[in-house]
Order: C-alpha cells, then structure tokens, then sequence
C-alpha cells in the first residue's frame, strides 16, 4: 500500500536463485524480502497438506515433512535456498513432476498480496473446490507481476518406503526413448523421474568435479528413480526391466543404488552405489558448467522425438565458435535443458544461437521456457511461444490486476506496444 | 462474433448432464451445443497427450484409449452421455482424482472462443510450459462464462495392467478414517480410489435397484480400488492390508475382485465379487435417489474429521421432515455428496436446509461445492466459500473477458453489485 501510494516498483525476491533475472531489480525497484516471513502456519497428517508462508526454505520444508513421514512435491538442485514463495511465483518444475505432476495441480491455496497493498487470501486447504474461478493460476507462474506470494497451500505425497536408482549407459538417443517407454510400462506407478545426460556433460562433471563415471563410456546416460511403498515388489520390477534392457541391447551398461541397506548384491547383477552418488552425477551438472567460463542457458520443452535435435543442430551450426554444446533434462516431462559454454560473454555467439534457437523450437511447436519461465531476460521472446493474442490477454490481466505498474517491472510480459 | 454484435447471449452445452443448471438457458439465451464437434485430433503413444474436440463423449474418449493402452485421467457416472469440454468447463472431479490429480493438472491445453468471437489458441500439447501467464486455467471450472471451450488437450495415463476393488463394511466413521490412513500407507501407489457410503445408501440401492449388498449389514461401507503394473504385487499388497484391517477391527466384513479371471479364490481369504457389481452399489446411489421422490442435492469439501457430522447434524435437524438423509463420496479428496430425499419438493424444508448447510460447511472452512461447479442454482452462495474481494475480482475478469455479458448469463457469479 505504502508503494502503491508513491508510486514505488517493488521487486519480490526469495532465495534469488531463478536463471531468467525474474528476482533481480532492474533499475531502482524496492526489493521485498520473503527470506522473515519462514514459518510453518499447520500441517494435517490425515490429509497431507502443509500451510507454510512464503520465505520458508524448500529443503527446510523437506525435512520437517521427512520427519512427518511425508515429502514435498517438488524438488530441485537449488533446494537449499529457494524459497517456497518463489518456487510457487515461478512454477518451478524440478525433478519429481514426472511422479507428482505441476505445482498447478499440487497447490492448494495462496494468499497473495495484490499492487494496491491488499491482501488476497484463498487459502484454502481442501483438496476440491469449485466455487468460481481459480483465482490462484494466475500467480502461480506469473513470476511477482500480478501479486505478492506470502503464503501458501499444498498437497504433499506420502514418503516413499523405499527407493531405487538405476544409471544406464544408452548408445543412442533412439535408445533412450525406447529405454524410456519400456521402463514406464515395466516399473509403471513407481517411477518417479527418467532424467537424461549426453557424454559431453559426463565429461564436465568429470573434469570440473572430479565425480567418475560409474558406467562404461556412452554417447548418453539415463538416471532412473522408483519410489515405492514395498522395497521387494520395486527391486522385482527394476530388476526385471534391467534385464530385459540389457538383454534387448537398449541399455549397455549400467548399476543400481538403493536405500535399503540391506539388499544383498547378489540380488542385483550390476553392482552398488549409493543413491546420492548417482544423482549428484546429474544434479552437479550446473555447478560444472559454471567452471567453463560463461554459460548460455536454455530450458526448452520439445515434442519428445525432436528433443536431442536441437543439441546436434546447434552443435554443428557453432562449431568451434562455443567451447561446449550440452544437452540434458526431464525427458519424462520432454524438457531439454540446452546449455552453451564459451570462455566468456560474446555478442557474436549469442546473436549465432539467438534467435535460431527460439525459431528451432517454435517450429516443433515447443516451449522456449519449460520450468524457468521468462524473467527479464527472455520476456521479448514470449511470441515464439505463445501467439498475440495470448499476449495481449496477459498484458489486459497485468493492465487490471497493476495499474500503475509497479509488481516486478519488466519481467514476464514484452512492454505494451 | 455473430452474438457479440448483434448482442445474443449464449448458453454453451455438452452432455447437459451437470446438476447446478450450469447448463441449461435462464431465459432467452441461444443454445450453443457441442455435439458436433467430437473428433479427436491426435493422440501420442509416446508422452500419452491426447488432442480432441470439446464435443468427444467423455466414454468414447476412454474406449479409444483402452484400444492404445492407455486411459483418460478422469471417470464419472455420467461418462456415457457428458462431454469433455463440459468437464473441463467445470472443472470435473469423479472416481480417479485421488490418483491422477485434477483437470487444473492434467489438462495441458485449450482452444477457446472468447466472447468477440475470436479464437484464443492455447492448444500447446507440452507437459511444461512456462511462458507468461497461464491463461487456460481461467476457463477450467468458469462453467462457460469467460469462453466457450473448442478443444482439449489432455495428458492421458497409461492403463494400469491390474485392476482390484475391495468392498468393506466398517462400523463407525471414524473407523472409515483410520482404514484410510492404513491403506494409503500400505497400499501406497497402487491406491486408485477410496469412496465411502453409508447404510442409508446401501438400503436406497437395495430397494430401488434391487443390488444385493455383497458384505454383511454395517453403518458404513467403504470401496478402495488399486491400479497398478504388476497383478501379483498388487494383490499381495491388497491383501497384507485386508489382513491388517480385518485382525486389528477396522473392518468388519468385505469381498474383493479382481479384473484378472485367472486368481483363485485360494488365494485371498475373502469371497469374489466382479469390478463391475461392486462399483455399482456406489456408482448408482445418484440413480436410486431419483426413485426416492425429490432431491437436494449438495456437494461439499470438508476436512476428514468433519465430513461426516455434517450429515449427522443434518439428519437431527430436519427429524421426519426429510424422507432420508445420506451421505456419501469421495473420502479420499474430502469430498462430501450429502443428499436429502422428500416425496416432493418442499419451500420449508429447503429453508430449514440452507443457508444452514453452508453456515456450517463455511464454519469449518469447507467449500460448499468441490466439484459440481455453481452455475445458476448455488451462484448467490459464493460468499460461504470466497472471501468478498475474491468475489470482486472474478467480476472483474467476467467483466475484462465478456463486457457484453452474453457467455452463459446468470452463471457461477452473483451479479454484480
């Protein structure tokens, strides 16, 4: 209300961990910290669901849950200091939506504080609610343009009683599909993520972190986790999908970690890591890509036989203008995250990726931003995924909900012609 | 665009088998129905998005996708005759949103018309999608007034290989609860559904439809389906549950079937039933009512505990006023259907009902309708369920997308002030 009066732009941040600029003031905004307002308001055993206000941590929330014998729905590389607030703000994807679906269908509730000071509060924790227009979509992604985050609803998932990962060596990216359909139709409701990584990105963990490989050299790398409520019943379907993998040749090499200690190795014919050693392989990438020097960073949705196109295509059209050429992501969820390393910034590399880049995927019908949505960096590119329309109808809900412009200016949406 | 400008107010149709009139004309609106529009536009074995017309009955939809293996990610009682556009456009729930999640989560796209006549196209068949605003979640559950849904776009799980019901007498709520949290806990992923009836049900069902309770008389009884890949593990997990509830008294009497002929009844220590005739004695409670005379009808969100006294309080209230009083629904989402029966309708038993029945769903924070929507008949009573600023806002949007008022009149919003 103070701002709205004097007409100050106000820039919500939480852990400030987003990768488009979406929490970082452009010109003289005030930033509004969420990091004091970290409590947790109730959560119901019965039901699952967690009220919590917006600064709370997401691993904080994880291991309150843990000890409750539940999770959150969401979880992602940055865990230790995004906040739920700005999980929520962006829609942010991660690394369990494959199992747990989007945060549009797993938050319940929000109270949000709207541009001219008021609170909005639809709260809720019911699980069904149909009485008018679901007014908390609109700020779930919309990135602190339309509204304030300051609490928030949410059906969290029981924690599982046992879970598995399995890390396979594929030889091509056809393989890698095909390994995809089989494991979903062999492990069925206990898989709980299919996340891909190509040799390059092996090679940058390697170098950069010194993590070692845990399967033989391949073109691709598959991580898959299950995440059940009976550790038998789950290692029988592994197993059993392992070995019709292998035997089919669609996997070549491979090894399986699992939680339960007491699993005897010669339950399992690949051999045992632990669970954390696997899936720091694929979650570290980020943080090896950072020691190359400056990074182009896409996050792409593609239809999913087009997915590993875009990386050879860009590849081949950089040549040896770009250091690195990396491709990795959700292939559950067909979200490739296309990642470009030069010693450092260069107007010329980026005018050869950009917009070609954006052309490849509105040309497949993708999206140009999966889960990291637009910020400051990317909102001009917004027509490559969504036609005119759509956009004017966002800036008319921008024009309503914020008259005066002041919720995280230029962010999201292009400037009104 | 016709209507726009000659001002004529529409009043879009599916199956018409919705129960708040939220499809049917107040006045002289022109009726736009969907019928025609019912072919499907793609479906893609892979990531398992299906593209149709707002028109496709929601049971052909499903006949297509058993012939792929694969399922829609909502089932109703009314599925033979309504459409997929209706129940997007109201946001439907039904038997397996305890499983799959919400329309808000699994529906991935829209083309709608808007109120000008234009077609917005957000028909993007992704699984992840953040670029701006998501403007398709404003015309899930608007029930036809912000626009007129055209098509669908819709990710589909695929079909559980086992399919197993139990039908379980109980003789107390709070015993319904407890079985609840136990088998969530021991049947974990494979849980599909949880319904509960009361005794009131069973005996409508007996009288009027002549179904024979499979389970010895019980003041409760409760269904629980699994889904799920592997038909031994399934049933293993299934009856190490049944097990439980049995010696430990939760349950008092139950029958189980499987959809897979080749079990022996050996097997599991209770008797066979088929799916069919057991999902009946819940499927059809809404058909024995009819027989009854007529009926209130009132579909209520409740925390767990509450659910239940609701009809209990309501049943001392209105005495022999009422010819019955039941409740049933979806336990697992806190979904309450409370019906009440008379040999016709009655003005002064309606007021004894409400406002009572939404003082106290709004006294415990319930929503007075979780997934029938409000169309013309519950529109004045939002006020139990949104505070009054939310109220405002929805006119706002009503107003933005539809200034003519011509989109379903007299629908979901109270008029404006």
């Amino acid at each position: 209300r103070y701002c709205h009066e004097r007409n100050l732009a106000v820039n919500p941040q939480g852990g400030n961990t987003g990768l488009v600029g979406g929490s970082v003031p452009v010109f003289d905004e005030i930033i509004l910290s969420t990091a004091l307002m970290n409590q947790i308001i109730s959560f119901d055993k019965v039901s699952g669901i967690l009220v919590c206000q917006a600064g709370c941590v997401l691993e904080r929330l994880s291991e309150y849950l843990e000890e409750q014998g539940f999770i959150m729905p969401l979880d992602l590389g940055a865990k230790g200091s995004c906040h739920i607030g700005g999980n929520v703000a962006t829609n942010a994807g991660g690394l369990r939506l494959l199992r747990y679906g989007s945060l549009r269908g797993t938050v319940l509730g929000l109270e949000v504080v709207l541009a001219d000071g008021s609170a909005l509060d639809c709260l809720t924790s019911l699980r069904k609610d149909n009485t008018g227009y679901d007014l908390k979509q609109l700020f779930i992604g919309s990135e602190g343009t339309l509204g304030v985050i300051t609490a928030v609803s949410i059906l969290c998932p029981q924690k599982p009683k046992a879970v598995n990962v399995a890390f396979l060596g594929c030889q091509s990216f056809a393989k890698v599909l095909e390994t995809f359909t089989t494991c979903r139709a062999m492990l069925g409701e206990i898989l709980s993520a299919y996340e891909f990584m190509d040799e390059k990105c092996m090679e940058l963990v390697e170098t950069h972190l010194k993590l070692s490989s845990p399967v033989a050299d391949s073109p691709f790398y598959v991580l898959i986790e299950t995440s059940g409520s009976n550790s038998t019943h789950d290692e029988e379907k592994l197993n059993s999908f392992l070995e019709r993998a292998m035997a089919s040749g669609l996997v070549t090499d491979g090894t399986v970690a699992t939680d339960e200690k007491k699993i005897k190795a010669s339950q399992c014919f690949l051999s045992h890591k632990s669970l954390c050693v696997l899936w720091s392989l694929r979650e570290r990438i980020t943080e090896a890509l950072t020691h190359e020097g400056y990074v182009y960073k896409y996050d792409i949705s593609l239809p999913l036989g087009k997915l590993y196109e875009l990386v050879t295509d860009m590849r081949a059209r950089l040549g040896h203008t770009a250091k690195n050429v990396v491709g990795y992501g959700h292939l559950g969820d067909g979200n490739l995250h296309l990642n470009i390393t030069a010693e450092s910034y260069s107007h010329s590399l980026l005018d050869a990726i950009e917009p070609f880049v954006y052309e490849w995927t509105a040309r497949y019908s993708g999206s140009i931003s999966a889960e990291h949505g637009l910020g400051f960096k990317k909102r001009h590119f917004i027509h490559y995924s969504k036609p005119r329309q759509a956009v004017l109808l966002m800036q008319q809900f921008k024009a309503m909900l914020d008259p005066k412009g002041i919720l995280n200016p230029y962010k999201t949406l292009p400037s009104a012609p």
